[in-house]
């Protein structure tokens, strides 16, 4: 069946108390706005509306990283839900097909319930997700009759058998959307707010001797966020579902309440993961990998066997092969370790190929900046990098080659050779001493005058 | 209306199994003791009367360290808190205002309800705080008859009418200083501890036809702590309030839970912390800066624009100006890293100004140290420091200079120009090869001896 | 009593969804079948019988790692409980005490709990050590009569007044070792499983007109775990328990939550440990200390009067005399620290003595590996070693001398000289400002030219 999404991504989120767009803050290291788009895009769909409104600018920038396809309309004026739905009519004209409204706001709706609500589209004219509410409160109540969605009802209109109802409206609705479009043309504000509510579809469609009804999911799923404090506790709720996921495909977390995961971290079975890991977006872990404490992942890829920290930092591109080891106080950026390479301490790796079995010495640094441009250093395969040494790029350093430590290496060095740039030692006998007693006597008068 | 505050610290709290004073025992960064006083300080008091016991000199030393003009009064035999409240009086004399007593080791009497136990002593002779309590246990109870407090009475003391009250005494309690002393004269130490009781005053103002009366407040600002375990809830208890906080007032943090706040932290509005980010006293984060996990800021104010860390660590007197970048590894102290420089790498500025869009190398250190006394470096506006630049301090490096990656630079570098300390690179070919083949021979021969 | 206990640890736990055997799970930094054999050891067992299975060279190496004189035996079909026992057999012919058999996989029973079992076997001839369980759910019932247990009830096979019953089994026996195997030699496996299970010992016992009872501890100590949650629920337990202890025994935490403790972790008393420090085994810190945030600690001892990190990394062999200080970005390995000596910044201290007061410089590394073996570096007291100096080990610096900042140093140094390596400072005038021009219009020409 064809699917088109309509994202509703216009709101400020005034208790957010922030500059940015409610629907851009983070879960997980993406937007908000992103984890319904990605639930959305499990669908398929042939077109994905995101209704921006607030923020336009940064909204459209944060929906077009996710998907470059996506269209963005703007809601110019905050008129309610059915007005904002409204604005992506002129985007799916000549669409025929189901649409979704989903929110931005709402970041948890998952797949398998959008592929259930296509799935009671095919029944009925108007599907409404709903949910089962531990604690119903002031939610608007789905009056069903059987399988029939009769009304939705909000808390402040409803009698008292339908406040008893604890099946309760998410907002998220699936229609055809032509007739979406139609109904929302009959829905009028002629309520306290003076907005279009989008719920008054389903009243509208039974009047029409239409079908609607109701499909329900987790109350989790329908987790919307209206404050910073909000927004921590779906990071939890995301945090600890990622993690129980985790744990039942294998993985080890001493304490996985300390391992953070963005939405996509793939790890493998087995890995074992120590106190205090902070993954951002774009990382993939394999197998059997030591991913040790106080490290921090981003875009990169750690092979089979490899050991990470503690104390690391993968930054994007970083790309580990088997049975390598990038130890404590390390960073490495876009850059290559070849099989059994080891990075163990106290060095920066960026724009760089480390070659297999290649041993890195503490201290050693790529620079790879030279104030204007970033370059390339190339280390080959059972080179020995002498502590300390800086690789000055571009520069190439040859197969089984050594350097140094201490080496300011800016040439290019051949396979199996020895470079140094080393200022030969000199000692003066007795000179320490008296540069102590000196400094001494030196600090003694500046007292003494102060 | 004229204050003084009589802060009681002289207990030894023997379930804390320390050798250090209760009162100095730290939640946020800071002893007990000050808590107390600096709640008190918001009263703007006359005097601030400390009463110390137990390691009297470090409780002392504390004291003053928070508020020089405190008057620190010995209590040396523990005989009650009637008793230790009597310390005061030779400082008080001549005082003609309100006394307030508080204690050492309960930090978190808000300076709201002490401003309503000054607006309340305005109406009575005696003011004691109370506490609804969710479970009153062994506390003493407030017998009230209407706004009048008729006795506190111990709970080992009281009928069966009385153990149903729910309002508990905290202990704090505001009077007229000459009429404190007056009738803690009167208290006698006649019971099974042998002690004398601050609490016996209600009896005996009220048998003297004065007026007690209370003032009501959260249960949580009379937490006291005994032990350790205790110390630890009041902790945990403050950094919820405190992190609760920040969040209302427009601050991300991914996890909250992980974010460890000072007692005197400030963070502007969309600024975003990351997890595992620990705050020292003495930090000023404006808007709009990303603190990236595992940082560790202490003493240090960092301006609009800046990110820090990831594993970035602020001592006192790093001050960053807007736009400034301090990444991995890094360790700033007495430094002002001046708008839009970074040092991004693996790197110690200490006692230094780095000037505005400088470029400070991976592995850069301020060598900042003789072994006797400590130097200045000074780094110019859109100077380039090479990766791993020692700058033997002290130091002048001008605008726009550059310093050659792995340079010890110990004499000034003037404006615009290039200055290296380098040895020219040398290649041995074969060498490597060689020196490894020499190396492993030499350990077979050593695991064959052995 | 001699004693001799059966752990058995022949199960793959398929639920752990693992390629290790489960009781090689590790939690506090020891797998649990080391928790296991712990606490059986404090009764100074005469045999330690470890029964494997899957993994059973895996298993066997972890056993021998921590008592090399522990017998493992193979169960190479997994035929039930008693016939996992029967396989301790032989290796216990000619053993005339009490056997008591254990589980790899149920880390906490504590040797309280044993020794309770010891004396309970002397009164009994099977001893079952039971617990009462808050929700006793499908477990096995203990069906008393006086102190006599009458027999243990499957769940499944018991009827509504048994299921009442709240004593429930935790697999845990003491029986003189040849009535076990007596008795096992009884057992058959007609039941749903065609297992042989121990559990029909007491039926068979009480049969033979024997004494069998039960011992109870405390539900936390039977905890066994089947799945990495459950695994990790177990190591949260085990947390909270230790951390608490720390705090009775005058440990101060500012966030115990955070601080992960390894099954050995010894602590000292008025140790202050700041937020997210994790100890890894074999770690000792005496009393006094202060362990600053982002530290990792393993294999090593801290005297009274150190501060170590925040972000030191002590490996094993570091030793920390008194009133040292290890600081950020700090690794230390195999190496002395004498007392009040300082490695304060960004430095690898491996393989190395560092003389009393020594103060070794940011960035100074111990070049202690050639590419093939590792060497020693002896640094002598008072030295002063300047930023960033290279020690190629082997390397003797005398007492008193100093390292000029960034210098390699290959040859010994005399107590008191002044050794340097270092190429003289030249300066080119204005080339900083060409290099950057001339960087500059490359870049613009690369960008025209793409």
């Amino acid at each position: 069946m064809k699917t088109s999404l309509i994202i509703l991504a216009a709101g400020m989120g005034t208790r957010m108390n922030s500059e940015m767009p409610k629907v851009l803050h983070a879960i997980a290291g993406d937007p908000m706005l992103v984890h319904a788009m990605a639930a959305g895009a499990t669908l398929e769909p042939e077109h994905t509306i995101v209704v921006a409104g607030h923020g336009a600018d940064q909204v459209t920038a944060a929906a077009h990283a996710y998907d470059e396809t996506a269209t963005v309309v703007l809601q110019t004026e905050q008129l309610g839900t059915a007005h904002a739905v409204d604005q992506a009519k002129e985007a799916l004209a000549g669409f025929d097909g189901t649409a979704i409204v989903l929110y931005g706001d709402t970041p948890f709706v998952s797949p398998e319930t959008l592929e259930q609500m296509m799935e009671a589209s095919a029944a009925a004219d108007v599907v409404v997700l709903g949910f089962e509410a531990a604690d119903p409160g002031r939610y608007g109540r789905l009056v069903m009759n059987g399988d029939a969605l009769e009304k939705i009802v909000e808390f402040k209109d409803a009698n008292e058998a339908e406040r008893a109802i604890t099946l309760c409206n998410s907002g998220v609705i699936a229609c055809n959307a032509a007739l979406l479009f139609d109904l929302i043309a009959a829905v009028d504000n002629k309520n306290a707010s003076e907005e279009y509510y989008l719920t008054d579809i389903i009243g509208l469609a039974n009047a029409r001797g239409l079908k609607a009804t109701a499909v329900t999911c987790d109350e989790a799923e329908t987790l919307g966020v209206n404050s910073r404090a909000q927004l921590a506790q779906a990071e939890a709720a995301f945090q600890a579902r990622a993690r129980a996921i985790l744990m039942e495909d294998g993985v080890t977390m001493q304490a996985p309440e300390t391992v953070y995961l963005a939405r996509d971290t793939y790890i493998g079975r087995d890995t074992v993961i120590e106190p205090n890991v902070v993954f951002g977006p774009g990382v993939t872990v394999e197998s059997g990998v030591l991913i040790r404490a106080f490290s921090h992942l981003e875009g990169c890829h750690v092979s089979r066997g490899a050991t990470v920290g503690p104390y690391a930092r993968l930054r994007p591109g970083a790309e580990l092969e088997e049975n390598t080891r990038v130890g404590n106080f390390c960073e490495v950026k876009n850059a290559t370790i070849a099989e059994g390479a080891k990075v163990n301490h106290l060095s920066y790796i960026g724009d760089a190929f480390v070659g297999a079995r290649a041993n890195i010495g503490a201290g050693t640094i790529t620079c790879n900046y030279d104030g204007v441009m970033k370059h390339h250093t190339h280390i080959g395969a059972d080179a020995f990098i002498g502590s300390n040494t800086m690789l000055v790029a571009p520069v190439h350093i040859g197969n089984g080659a050594m350097t140094g430590s201490g080496s300011v290496i800016t040439s290019d060095v051949e396979a199996d050779a020895l470079a140094l740039a080393r200022a030969p030692q000199v000692e003066k006998p007795g000179m320490a001493r008296k540069l102590m007693e000196m400094l001494k006597a030196k600090k003694a008068k500046l007292q003494r005058g102060s």
